[in-house]
């Protein structure tokens, strides 16, 4: 965690004075291990990263006296559509998105996403809003990405993904596309990422009708959680 | 699974039919589906990638007949000198360096590496096995990389570093250096990743003075096993 990522309503009414408990409180007593009179990096979630002097801290609660410094850091102008991962996988992913800077995100539905996916508890709001303040916490950023659940694939990229893609560079990773992943595009990019074991070809047919490149990301077939960062540090 | 790792003790005597029980069995056939008469992708540790042909599928065994075909892909021409991260990180952080093709893995200790670390089984040389089997059969790869433990930082770095890194460009990530990454260098790298909260600057003066360079990955801090798929594909 380098930055606590505070919320309005950690605040008392009318003050600068936040007061913490859960699962903030024992990473700051645990791991920062901090004491009074410590200042902490804390951000406002949506809005900007300042100090946090610590006024008070026991096991029961953390006080911390806030100033504002400086805004995040600029997101990246990326749209990712990801195919829906197992839960675990889907938790690293977001994360990792999250700490990279996307702050749009799909979860769609492919041939080999297996239906009970969907019915993850992570997929819930307040889950999905935990593992995204993670990563923001570890990117010192406070802008929420948001996530945008599409369980099926043929209408999304009909009727959705046109106007998605407008103005954007649109890319599919696939492992045996021939086209190797373009570097240092500038501009925003659209990011498409299939399921464990690929999009199927039909699919692959649809985005790259729709307008999107397929590339490889070269000869080794990378997991979902490697090919996020691997694709956007090429593209960025 | 992309190939399936084969040793020499799978195989029946004299022959070229494998006889495979166990994780691999489980896997061909609750994630593969095959049936006698499938090809698989197969590779033998440390030689060639081939297909095996199978000729006996049930819950107990799976027999293939087996011929080679390709070479495995060329490794990375990298080093890696990982401070050695908490045992769930380094089961992932292993996997990916080995999906992506890093053949030598130092394990260093670092000041904010926890002592405990070094009693994880994770350490044990099976476990270590398993886990870049993994990555190697993720990659479609089967050459397993090397990993040595140094459980002492500063004989390490004065001792055996600097003919490590003889002739390669030498490189640690460090959040807070001035310099950002260099993008697609030619030739060998040695790459030093700190442990969570990063290298103390005692530890990165001493790199330093054995010749690394420091450099950023961005303005966000990212976890150990983002950064390694971050670094590596800026690098190559």
């Amino acid at each position: 965690m380098n930055l606590i990522l505070l919320y309005k309503e950690d605040f008392i009414d009318g003050t600068n004075r936040t007061r913490l408990q859960g699962r903030r409180l024992k990473h700051v007593l645990e791991v920062h291990r901090a004491s009074v009179g410590d200042e902490l990096r804390v951000g406002l979630c949506g809005e900007n990263i300042g100090k946090g002097l610590v006024t008070l801290l026991n096991s029961n609660v953390l006080e911390m006296d806030v100033h504002w410094e400086n805004p995040p850091p600029a997101p990246l102008p990326v749209t990712l559509v990801l195919a829906l991962p197992r839960p675990k996988v889907l938790k690293r992913v977001l994360q990792t998105a999250s700490t990279m800077g996307v702050k749009k995100i799909f979860l769609l539905n492919a041939f080999r996403v297996e239906k009970s996916f969907w019915k993850s508890p992570v997929l819930n709001e307040k889950t999905l809003g935990n593992v995204l303040a993670l990563g923001l916490e570890q990117a010192v950023d406070t802008i929420m990405p948001e996530v945008l659940l599409r369980p099926l694939f043929k209408p999304f990229v009909e009727d959705e993904l046109p106007d998605i893609i407008r103005g954007t560079v649109p890319i599919v990773a696939h492992p045996y596309a021939p086209e190797a992943c373009p570097c240092g595009i500038k501009g925003k990019i659209t990011v498409a990422i299939g399921p464990e074991g690929g999009f199927i070809p039909y699919e692959i047919e649809k985005l790259v009708s729709c307008g999107f490149m397929a590339v490889n990301l070269g000869e080794r077939v990378l997991r979902v959680e490697t090919a996020l960062p691997v694709l956007l540090s090429k593209l960025f």
